[in-house]
Parts: structure tokens; C-alpha cells; sequence
């Protein structure tokens, strides 16, 4: 299980363990990985060892499993990065740093279609979809409920209304909805997701 | 245009108008119509047209082309019903009524489902989209609009919370959010409902 050679006939001739071809071999058995165990089952050495790499290597490219994750669904956000930026600063003010952060995210076409074409699998594929439950409770709404010790129940209708917002603004395209300004949004959403995240919870929901 | 004869080797031999099978008839007609022309250029006319049957028939099975588009869909819910009881009762009031009206509908598994087989097609079909945006503005949202007289992008954020919520829930079954008792969800999601549809606007965004 632990043994890091590559199996026969899965190294092509000549190519060096760190070229930039293992970078996309890596990937490439992420995919697979995660394809067929979900997120929270997948492990870096499972990873390796499928790209016939050691699992250092997959770390040195990837730093974490979200990484690796981020990288094989082209996604435009690391949480690693993205949620530290959004607990830092006053607590008062996380409904607007939250929204603003998603919709100036969102506005970006490129970032927008890979999210979307996520989130189209994951309504669409159930095998894709559980992948994605995963990944997003694991590396994204546990570590924010944790960081601001939330009922997690509250973290999810936060969510609920931002993913609601972008899927009728950029896939169905409610007017005045799809036009309007990211200013007025941030104005008329972040009093909501400030009431769902700005206090500490009595008791875990 | 107004020629109500059936086109030649349309009518089945034998049948008669307003059988049991002139409604199957009518309601395929509408599939065809909605799906080539969307939702706002359909007409009654041009569905009875299509039918071949009197359009008096066909507001007699259906009532409004918001019934057929219904009945097409076999949506669970026909806003020309739903909408007057939501808008009944208090004005302070109107979250906890519309939050609980939408998660009481979709706990039904039934209904859920057919639902959510629109919202998927609605996703990933750009066609049937605009077709589902045009219905979801001009039969359920301009009229809760004009009811409570707000600014559009209100109803339509309140609307994002609550789409979210169902897809995270029953599709994508986040958890504790799939779990939840309704009426935890009621008291979480009502006053989100009642900032945004609770006070008349000062002018229309």
C-alpha cells in the first residue's frame, strides 16, 4: 500500500518525477480519485499513488486535498486562501465582506462558467453531487461555522441565498436581478447573511 | 388565423370535441407552442390553433394560459391559486406564510420532484430556461410584485433564498439544513422574507 514505484507501464519512458507533465498526471488521477470516492474518501496518498508519484511530490504542487480538489474542477477559489480573507476583519461586517467577495467572484466570466458548470453537475449528477456536498461541507461551510461558531444550520441559509442569487442572476437571468449593480446587491444582501452569521449561536443547530 | 376548423388529419377519426382526450391534446399542443415560442409570445389562441380546437375549449379545461403552462408542466402548484393566499393575511406576517407555504409544498415528494425536474431543465437547457424565466416573472413574481408593491429585485433576492434552500436541501441534501424540521427553518428564513417583502418600497430598483 505504501509502496511508491509506479506500477508497470504507467510511467512513460523518459519523463522525470516534478516535470510539468506529472502536474497533470497528478490531476488527472485526482479526477479519477474523486470520481469514484467522493471527496471525503480520496486521500493525497491514494492520489500518489494512482499518478504513480510520491506523496510529497502531489503536497508540493498541491500544499492540501482542497488544492488538489480546486485544481482538478478548475475552480476559481481556493478556500485555503479565500476563507481566512473572509473571517479576518470585524465580525460586524461579514455580511458585506461575504456578499461583496462572492459577487465581484461571480462577476468575472471566466470564474463565473467554472462555478456554474459545477454547480449544473452537481444538480444533475448524483455521484457528482455527493462529491460536491462533500468538498463544500468539508473544506468550505464546516471551517467557517468552526471559525465563527455558528450553528452550521445557519451557515447553510447563508449559502442558500448567495447560490440562489448567482444561479438566478447569471443562469436563469432575472431582470432587474441579472443587471443589477454588485453595490446595490451587497446594500439589499449583506443585512441577511450579517443576521445568519454575525452572532454566535446559543446552542449547535 | 381565426379558422377554428381542424387542419386536415389532425382530428382522430371519431372523437369528439371536449373528450376526455380533446384535454391530452390541448396539453400537448401546449408543450410544442411553449417550447418553440417561450411562455410570453404562446397564446391560448395559438394553442387551441395547434390543438385544433376552439380556444373557448381550451379556457374551459384551463381557465389562463398560467393553467395550461400548469398542467403542461404538471407543476404542483398554479399561481393563480397560490398567490392569492399568500398575499392574504397580514402584512407583517407575509414571510412566516410564504416561507411556511414553500416548505410545507416541497415536503410533499411529489411535488418536490416534479419541481426540481424544472429547476434541473431550467439549469442546463438554455431554451427551456427562458421559457421557465418568462412563467416564473409574468405569473408568479411581477404579480407578488405588484400585490405588495416592492421593488422588483426584492421579490426576486426572497425567491433566490428560498430556490437555494429547496435545491440544498432536496438536491444537493446538505446537512443539518435536509434534516431540519420545517418549522426551525420558519423561524431562521421568515425574517429574511419579511425585510425583503415586508415594507413597501421608496421607489422602484
Amino acid at each position: 500500500m505504501t509502496d511508491q514505484s509506479a506500477p508497470a507501464g504507467r510511467r512513460r519512458p523518459g519523463r522525470r518525477p516534478g516535470s510539468a507533465d506529472t502536474r497533470g498526471e497528478i490531476i488527472a488521477a485526482a479526477r479519477k480519485i474523486f470520481a469514484a470516492k467522493g471527496f471525503d474518501k480520496a486521500t493525497v496518498r491514494g492520489i500518489a499513488r494512482e499518478a504513480g508519484v510520491d506523496p510529497a511530490l502531489v503536497h508540493h504542487y498541491f500544499a492540501t486535498k482542497e488544492g488538489i480538489f480546486v485544481a482538478a474542477l478548475r475552480l476559481p477559489v481556493d478556500p485555503d486562501q479565500a476563507i481566512p480573507l473572509i473571517l479576518a476583519g470585524p465580525r460586524e461586517e461579514i455580511g458585506r465582506r461575504l456578499v461583496r467577495f462572492l459577487l465581484t467572484m461571480t462577476a468575472d466570466p471566466a470564474a463565473r462558467e467554472s462555478i456554474i458548470a459545477v454547480m449544473r453537475s452537481a444538480m444533475t449528477n448524483e455521484q457528482f453531487g455527493v462529491m460536491i456536498r462533500e468538498f463544500l461541507t468539508r473544506a468550505v461551510l464546516d471551517r467557517v461555522v468552526a471559525g465563527l461558531g455558528i450553528p452550521p444550520v445557519r451557515m447553510e441559509v447563508a449559502f442558500a441565498q448567495m447560490f440562489g442569487v448567482v444561479l438566478l442572476r447569471y443562469v436563469l437571468r432575472l431582470e432587474p436581478l441579472a443587471s443589477a449593480d454588485v453595490e446595490e446587491l451587497v446594500d439589499l444582501l449583506a443585512p441577511t447573511i450579517q443576521r445568519y452569521l454575525g452572532e454566535e449561536g446559543a446552542a449547535p443547530a
